[in-house]
């Protein structure tokens, strides 16, 4: 069964081996001046620096550097805007992960308006005008890539934001699978942890279609196999390209056309411990799941469970619903520990007397417990599920 | 593994219930003139007719009627590039089923060439412009709404010509699953089976991803679940809307992103039998295909036999690879059966006498035999399917 949806995500991918090569094709339909952003020096040690400037020999470009993981409103934001104005930038040439892209994809908004910024991407006004994105990702992670959002910090005010918009689809994504050999087994591991989580926040909704439960199953398979090859041997182009390739597809709502909306609980509870605890996203979200698993289960959930349990990890029919779920979740415990995550979150300096201060907050700013969802969840659920994740 | 591969595929889906109420927003985005393109009437039985008309009051509206299945270039498409001319049209809106949306799709850039329109049709040319196309797609089956392809013939100089161009992508999709209430179990089953064979196309290549496995399987089941449901019961939603999205995937690439190209031998096959004996392509399709199957069985392909079924038949692991095969063909064989499709070319009027011309006939057009081929078929292996399909 499907409900209505509208569905469309006009970005180009553009994958495989040494498909930086199209580069200066696809910027020169935007224009000569280019405003190239990236984050720290790990572009210019893998030698994707030199070659982008190599190969935009002849186009105009101002830098922007520096940008930080949980990209900041002030100042990368403020500045890259700045620099497109300034510059009469026609295009934004993002190299980096995730939060390169969703800093360049603020600046594409912020570039085209006369007033702040920040009223933008908090959603008091609707942007009209973008400079268009080429990426080149470096990360299989957030699926920031093939996707129209956002996440922006304003430290400030304490504020992050979501930001969605369709005029935040990058207008080509470039990924080559090659230079995500170099990804730490760490970050490797985490990113994947972030894409299977994307994937399991849209699955336990309700209603679902027999068509895309089979997508998301095969997308899990696929990030749970091949990660594990990945941290055997980080040049396993195979497994790479297979990993690369999933997590574009986390969050433009293509693996759930038609299902309900479940809200994305998790995220909404790892947001308060990056915010408290600046904790890696991916990390904090492999730690929450199988607490948050347990805390969901019921008679209207257990569907879920049975449905991953048989088709995902291969149980058995004659196995009890009670039995397929606890393996469902112990496997996941189990698969996330196996990736090199440590499944406490004490490990990574959460304290246990910011719980109850960190539930107030996700109801506050998330909003976790509203009747339509799938599996509402009120403070006290909250306080469970980080207890239980300590 | 994945290959290397480009992906975009820009038409907004609008899907669901009751979505045609969003219709007369989209078409304002192009403009007042509006080429309207339909079939026969069913269009009119149905009460569409009248529902388009009401919604597009104060738009000015020309019409082409009587598209043909097989669409024409001459009469219809030459008909539909003079009139989108001569009243400057601003969108083409076409109501009905692939044929309606593969003629309209040929008249949108033939209405943009001052030349004669068979010169880009067969590629001669190359198009520069279309006039926008939005579509209300009746029949869930060949997933024009949602690919860059479309098959005219020209019966003056026998020819029919598949032609791809990205200009060929329509700007919007309706899909309304409760429109395909009314189509009958003939047109169900052959709809469904031809969508079936587009995943069949994509699924039998080298290399695979196990992702791209996953969506394949996923498709083929809930084709193979909701039609029995559909032809049981037609005005179930739930399985009408399953087919009618999924049929919507066959013919983009998005299935087989990174995976080999397989030539779509059964397509190749089943177009010489439709130019000779004019039978309903699905129904073709069906036939051929286990066929086919039983013919490529090889070391190479077994591979392909054997995942579909254990992920698709859940058939046993224990049983050889030779036995799993038999129950794939077998299986396919009798769903088709089931699904009320006569499953020997003879039952449709082909003719044992012209097998060995239709087999020369495709590889004259066709070229099934080359050597990048996941399986080519040289004559011998044509005849051979032919034969035992009858």
């Amino acid at each position: 069964m499907l409900n209505d949806f509208t569905y469309q995500t006009p970005t180009k991918l553009i994958f495989g081996k040494g498909v930086i090569k199209e580069l200066p094709k696809e910027i020169a339909k935007f224009g000569k001046n280019v405003l190239l952003t990236y984050g720290g020096g790990s572009i210019k040690k893998m030698g994707l620096y030199d070659e982008v400037y190599k190969l935009l020999d002849g186009f105009n470009i101002t830098e922007l550097s520096g940008i930080e993981p949980n990209p900041k409103y002030d100042p990368s934001v403020i500045i890259g805007a700045k620099l497109c104005k300034e510059n009469n930038i026609d295009v934004i040439l993002s190299v980096g992960g995730g939060s390169v892209l969703d800093c360049s994809k603020a600046i594409s908004v912020c570039a085209k308006y006369d007033g702040e910024g920040w009223d933008l991407i908090s959603g008091k006004v609707k942007a009209k005008a973008a400079v268009p994105i080429v990426d080149i990702i470096t990360l299989a992670a957030t699926g920031s890539e093939y996707d129209m959002g956002c996440v922006i910090s304003n430290t400030a005010i304490s504020d992050k934001r979501g930001y969605l918009d369709e005029l935040l689809y990058p207008a080509v994504s470039f990924l080559d699978p090659e230079y995500t050999f170099s990804v730490s087994k760490w970050q490797t591991a985490c990113g994947t942890a972030d894409a299977i989580n994307h994937v399991l926040e849209q699955f336990f909704a309700a209603p679902n279609s027999m068509f895309n439960d089979g997508i998301m199953i095969s997308a899990l398979r696929s990030l749970m196999t091949n990660v594990k090859i990945a941290l055997k041997d980080p040049n396993d182009y195979s497994a790479r390209s297979e990993l690369m390739y999933v997590c574009s597809w986390g969050c433009n709502g293509i693996l759930a056309n038609g299902a309900g909306y479940s809200g994305w609980p998790m995220h909404s509870i790892e947001h308060a411990l990056s915010a408290y605890f600046d904790i890696t996203h991916g990390a904090g979200l492999a730690i929450i799941t199988p607490r948050w698993m347990k805390e969901i289960l019921s008679e209207k959930t257990v569907e879920r469970f049975v449905t991953l349990g048989r088709n995902l990890f291969g149980l058995d029919k004659n196995l009890s619903d009670f039995e397929t779920t606890q393996k469902v979740i112990d496997g996941f415990y189990a698969f996330f520990e196996e990736t090199g995550i440590p499944m406490h979150l004490a490990e990574l300096g959460v304290k246990e007397d910011k719980i109850e201060e960190m539930a107030d907050h996700i109801l506050e700013n998330d909003s976790t417990n509203e009747p339509w969802m799938f599996a509402p969840l009120d403070k006290d659920a909250l306080i469970r599920i980080l207890k239980a994740s300590m």
